[in-house]
């Protein structure tokens, strides 16, 4: 295989073969094709696109550069979830119990993050005693005797991922569907799942900004998720803002246990119960998405999804009694209330910038290696649409009580609300479907 | 500098700055910036171009990036020449003496090659005892004393353009305009001759084969060179075929002097007349071009020319004698003729064709540090337009009679000529000149 001709067919427009597109992937992974002519590769790719088959190849050969996590031992269809990274995002931690109280079955690595968007390991962390780096023996034992398990992805799924997206995220090739596709498609079909229900975020807040493009990302990996023989489904929604109120670990595990109590906040339990329907119903365990919903719906009520996260707690070495009282996850050391100057109703607030906020607080990892305080974030008061009187609380942050971190973070939230006069609806959230047979809008 | 930041710069098709493209080039041949960035900002620029004032910055940064040589001590207005590569090309072997006999200075580095096209250096080492490896001082000296020298390039000219045409040359972004204007222009600029003129070839022989490429390859290095205070022109020409009939060291030096002599073939000719003129014109020795090439063609026809280069052959320590005695060149051990088998007229020779059997027979080297034999190579008997009878010599090779070598030769070179019963015309070969004010078609 000659390298060179593979970057110039890409670079004039061509459609490489599956050989072609296989040996890439492989010499990469195996050190034979050095890392300047990959990013020659990516940036034609940027610019060339690449048509579904390719993309197809692709993520299958990225799928298949390193361990791959065989869920066979676990009896019936095993369902996985995905978003593409969203603030306050703790759909999973509703999810993950409220679909296995329903009868599905949630088998899920998920990750620790880096950048403005925290990770699930992160959470549930902040849960004393939890446990999210366990054995794959132990991780099959507690799926198949209380059907979910979140675990902290130890094994080494996509190698092949981690070296391109290193490389992408030095030289301005992130934002290329065809490349976030068969990045995000890889670790799923390395994670041995049987169906998988994307959220696919667009708006201000989003890697894809735009809805066309969303919809695009969308079409591409419900594609290379069919081809592989998975079920497959996506749902576009807005991240104009952050989803519920919280923003931080402990806070977000808290609106999550409000949230199966079924006093969540409105969009995300309208995100849960469009995520969730999907799951029970590509599980094959509702006649269709409007009984899956409605099923969603009651065990919101009935609580019986927070039954099950405790069951889940205890069963990964946590204390249970987080769910029935707060005091016992982390508390920060202080509070400091964030008010309004202006009057009027809130007509934007940017989510990039309360995740960065956070961040400030201490929310977040600088390196890889540091620890993280769990009970540092932000809590909302206000969302796009309320109404704000003058010196009324915007948000509360819960911080470590170091000045400079509150400074910093103070000013970058302040500037994340926009107050106008006239008063704006709350955005949409949740915009279309996307399946194999096309888009639905919603 | 955030070369992230650049590269996304380059990508979204907006303007670099000044200190953007220099902090790039410096950072890069500094070892600050790694290989895997700069591949992806060429191939950025392939896609989204360079405006001139971003090529002229680069030019001059890479220019920068090393030895520049200082002509300072040679009075006068010095004239360089550069060709974009042809095969048969021996167009400075016969213009460095010619321009010099009529009051020019020509104070050159030129190059060993390695592709299918040979260098200037290789054919005047066929010459018994001609040094091209000569300290700057001796340089300056003979240039004071006989208005030229042709040396090899011994110092460090434009590091950047070798480091970065590497990497073009494996990744798919040598046929880019701006980076090949960028890299011809860094090399001639650091080389300090006062005015250049440029031969950009067109057609299936050559780099940029449309005219239309050709004409803004033109408009891109004569931009640049101006841009950096330099008279600079480009001729733009046709390399449908190789120029005038000889295809090797020995044989190039050779035809040059019959050149210089009086007796040179047409088309070699009238390039030299065309380039020579600009050469005097631009050099302020002649009041208009016509008058330029009038010299010029006086000077071929009065041979002083040929004098001037047996004054050079002398000055580097070569044998004057070769000028009268094609005897004291090196000789084939053997001559091998390729005889047609079809009837009617010559429609096409493809010169890259022909350059590559001149290539199989051991005419150039296969590494860098190969001895070359500079007697061996392709003398054709037939030009595109000329009538052929069945049995006829279409060309004949110089070889050293090794079987093996003659083999592959003899058939590329038979499918290197097109016979078609129809007479055709032989190509135009001088199609337009380039200035700052404009495209002159001739």
């Amino acid at each position: 295989m000659n390298v060179y001709e593979l970057i110039k067919k890409k670079r004039d427009g061509l459609e490489l073969s599956a050989i072609e597109i296989r040996s890439l992937i492989d010499g990469f992974v195996g050190g034979q094709i050095p890392d300047y002519q990959m990013t020659a590769f990516l940036m034609a790719v940027y610019f060339s696109g690449m048509s579904s088959a390719e993309c197809v190849e692709m993520t299958m050969a990225m799928a298949n550069s390193g361990d791959q996590l065989d869920l066979s031992a676990i009896n019936g269809f095993k369902v996985d979830k995905h978003s593409t990274g969203g603030v306050g995002d703790k759909t999973t931690l509703v999810l993950a119990p409220l679909v296995a109280a329903c009868g599905g079955i949630v088998a899920k690595m998920t990750g620790r993050e880096l950048g403005h968007t925290g990770g699930t390991v992160d959470k549930l962390e902040s849960i004393p005693g939890f446990q999210a780096e366990l054995s794959k023996g132990d991780f099959i034992n507690i799926v198949n005797s209380i059907r979910v398990s979140l675990i902290s992805q130890t094994v080494n799924l996509a190698p092949a991922d981690k070296k391109i997206y290193a490389l992408r995220n030095v030289t301005a090739t992130v934002d290329s569907i065809p490349l976030i596709a068969a990045s995000i498609m890889s670790k799923k079909l390395a994670a041995g799942s049987d169906g998988i229900v994307l959220d696919v975020k667009s708006g201000r807040g989003a890697f894809t900004q735009s809805y066309g493009n969303a919809v695009e990302l969308a079409k591409m990996m419900v594609g290379i998720g069919t081809g592989a023989g998975k079920q497959v489904v996506a749902i576009i929604t807005s991240m104009e803002q952050p989803l519920g109120y919280a923003v931080g670990n402990a806070l977000e595990v808290q609106e999550a246990i409000d949230t199966l109590r079924g006093q969540g906040p409105e969009d995300l339990v309208d995100l849960v119960t469009e995520i969730g329907g999907d799951m029970l119903y590509i599980s094959g365990l509702a006649a269709s998405r409007e009984q899956a919903k409605s099923r969603i719906h009651e065990t919101l009520l009935n609580q019986s999804g927070l039954k099950q996260f405790k069951k889940l707690i205890t069963a990964q070495g946590g204390n249970p009694d987080v769910v029935n009282n707060p005091l016992l996850l982390p508390r920060p050391m202080t509070k400091v209330e964030i008010r309004s100057t202006d009057v009027g109703f809130v007509s934007a607030i940017d989510a990039m910038e309360v995740g960065m906020a956070s961040k400030n607080l201490g929310a977040g990892r600088q390196t890889k290696d540091d620890l993280i305080d769990h009970s540092i974030g932000i809590v909302l008061k206000k969302k796009i649409g309320d109404n704000v009187t003058a010196g009324e609380v915007l948000a509360v942050l819960h911080s470590d009580g170091k000045e400079e971190k509150i400074e910093a973070a103070r000013d970058r939230l302040r500037a994340a609300f926009s107050i106008s006069p006239k008063n704006t609806d709350p955005p949409k959230l949740i915009h279309a479907r996307v399946t194999e047979d096309g888009v639905e809008k919603l």
